[in-house]
């Protein structure tokens, strides 16, 4: 592989993806050094004051950087977000107290999986979707109506594959609103209190692969999630603490250091500043190539994290993404669902590597164009 | 702490536990460098063959080592043997097939933990439990009656807080064999074809928390399922070679490094002759003491990874735990379920670090006895 410029390759994939370069260069000491006590934290009882010190700063760290309200628990759960796919409905759906239908927007591809694993578990009521026009959206976030005896109404915040979210929070009155925020967390500030429960799978934001924070409204807790695992139900693990069984330590240690990272460099804030700036750059320069490169989400619900284009001629796909590769641009392959191409800009891409992702494609333009 | 005379702490955790020197020396280097790519195994996309290969190697390994037949699918999931105390039920109950009764064995702590929760989701029938003599004992394994339309027979092969295993597998017929191996996973060669299903969480033999190993017969997966999680799901997990769902990468990483150090250190019965040697050594400890220490489990039931033992004079328990810290053996307390003390003594524990312990008791007991 021919490096760019820079010498240094960049990673635009969707998730799992770039780590910050702080924590990969800590992870290895922090994971597998073992201290005086003769073990690592890894090798350690989940049991113990080392271990739970570990969870607990992981909790502390994120509380702080989300700002999240006392009457939230928050849970570092093993498995993805697909896990919460069926915890939701089963945690949530409460027939005894008439709280049967689950709400639904469907905006794009994860959305519609959600929906389809709770219709498992759930009567399911689609109350949003797209509005049908040419140019894609999420759906507009007035107007919902929300079924008779609705448990809860469910989005998917930020739109991986298609490259899509939500511009403001659709309002669901005392119905409580569940996010999968899976590729938008961390990457701004969220004001939590809007939600009755966000989950996010570790892959984007957060660290590697095998775990999922879910944030959970206390008094959801109250309901009898019968059907669901132990492991998968949201009250017995708030009140052992997210440890009723042996949590995901490496992952959580992880993120803990991915929390401290954020924190050390100005907090949500500050990577919403910096977030904003690289995906303006970057549909600045897919707006600004006379339709070489077009984008097909409209403006107001663009991801910032997930920046979805294509080439006008679509037979130039695989060049473009070889071309790229060579200069040290890589995964940049649309999901195979829509095609096309995408860069994924989470937290831990610096603007160089979105200045070299521009600097290519005008390149790749004056080549082809 | 003060260390041993060797200058080396002993951890002697039940899991999390102590893993392979060797492991934990390459740990880092291999999740957390950056390879040509730009990017190190825990940022590349599952989908890609790079992780894929990870994946198949971690299988391959493991399939290698316990001669796994081809009818046999092996999953690496997310999460720990407490998911699969839900899993197993929602996959193999088939109330359709006239399959409505699962079998349970009770042997101690963790085949109740797994009996209580199988029970959430079938009907669960009681088909042996120790005898009831006072010496502990697993459930003697001839003279089993399984119920009509029995689904499967669950059985915990070794208990990790009581201490016992089973001597031998019970005959259970055209029922399949259902067993939580998890704290004698790969501690010697095991007879997968006298399963139906074999699953262990990774915090003892395979590598830190959060993944868990399911080896599950062809035939099973027939099964409807229809109450599973999807990610909880043999039949989609095993149509998809364990990537339904994002895979928990870097606990699958390190099994598959903890694979081939027991390759290199000789296989399976390799493993099994040395954690003879360190079991008979402690139990020879324990039973030569004139009765200062006793092992309250039968001899031929007795666990050869997890060593339980107490002191006759109980008042004396403190006392041996705070001593044995200090001599560098830690993580020597018994379940909090049973008290007493427990001991260990997984792959990566070196009969050095036995002979430290012996040693100890020895010395504590001439101070004490």
């Amino acid at each position: 592989m021919t490096l760019s410029s820079s010498g240094t390759v960049w990673n635009f994939a969707a998730g799992p993806s770039r780590l910050p370069d702080a924590v990969l260069a800590r992870a290895g000491d922090v994971l597998f050094r073992r201290g005086a006590d003769g073990a690592a934290v890894i090798e350690r009882p989940f049991t113990g004051n080392a271990v739970r010190a570990v969870l607990e700063s992981a909790r502390e760290r994120l509380t702080q950087l989300l700002d999240i309200p006392a009457n939230y628990h928050v849970l570092f759960l093993a498995g993805g977000a697909m896990h919460q796919f069926s915890a939701v409905p089963m945690n949530l759906i409460d027939p005894a107290s008439g709280l049967r239908t689950a709400a639904y927007a469907d905006s794009g591809y994860w959305s519609r999986r959600a929906m389809r694993e709770a219709a498992r578990f759930a009567e399911v009521s689609v109350v949003a979707r797209h509005d049908g026009s040419q140019a894609l959206a999420a759906p507009a976030e007035d107007n919902w109506r929300l079924p008779q005896g609705c448990a809860y109404c469910h989005i998917t915040a930020n739109e991986t594959v298609d490259g899509l979210a939500y511009p403001a929070w659709p309002n669901t009155g005392d119905v409580p609103l569940v996010a999968d925020t899976t590729s938008s967390f961390l990457s701004a500030p969220l004001d939590i209190a809007r939600f009755g429960l966000v989950y996010a799978s570790a892959q984007k934001n957060i660290g590697p692969s095998g775990m999922t924070v879910v944030i959970v409204r206390e008094d959801l807790l109250r309901r009898p999630a019968q059907s669901a695992p132990s492991p998968l139900c949201y009250r017995l693990q708030a009140e052992q603490d997210g440890c009723l069984n042996t949590p995901p330590v490496m992952a959580i240690h992880l993120a803990a250091l991915v929390f401290q990272w954020i924190a050390e460099s100005g907090g949500l804030s500050a990577m919403a500043e910096a977030n904003r700036r690289k995906a303006e750059l970057l549909y600045r320069a897919i707006d600004g190539s006379d339709g070489f490169y077009t984008a097909p989400v409209i403006a107001a619900h663009r991801s910032i994290t997930n920046v979805r284009f294509h080439l006008a001629d679509v037979s130039l796909t695989e060049r473009f993404l070889s071309d790229a590769e060579k200069a040290g641009l890589i995964h940049l392959r649309g999901h195979r669902h829509v095609g096309g191409l995408r860069a994924s800009l989470y937290n831990a891409m610096p603007l160089a590597g979105v200045t070299a992702l521009v600097n290519f494609m005008a390149e790749f333009k004056r080549c082809k164009g």
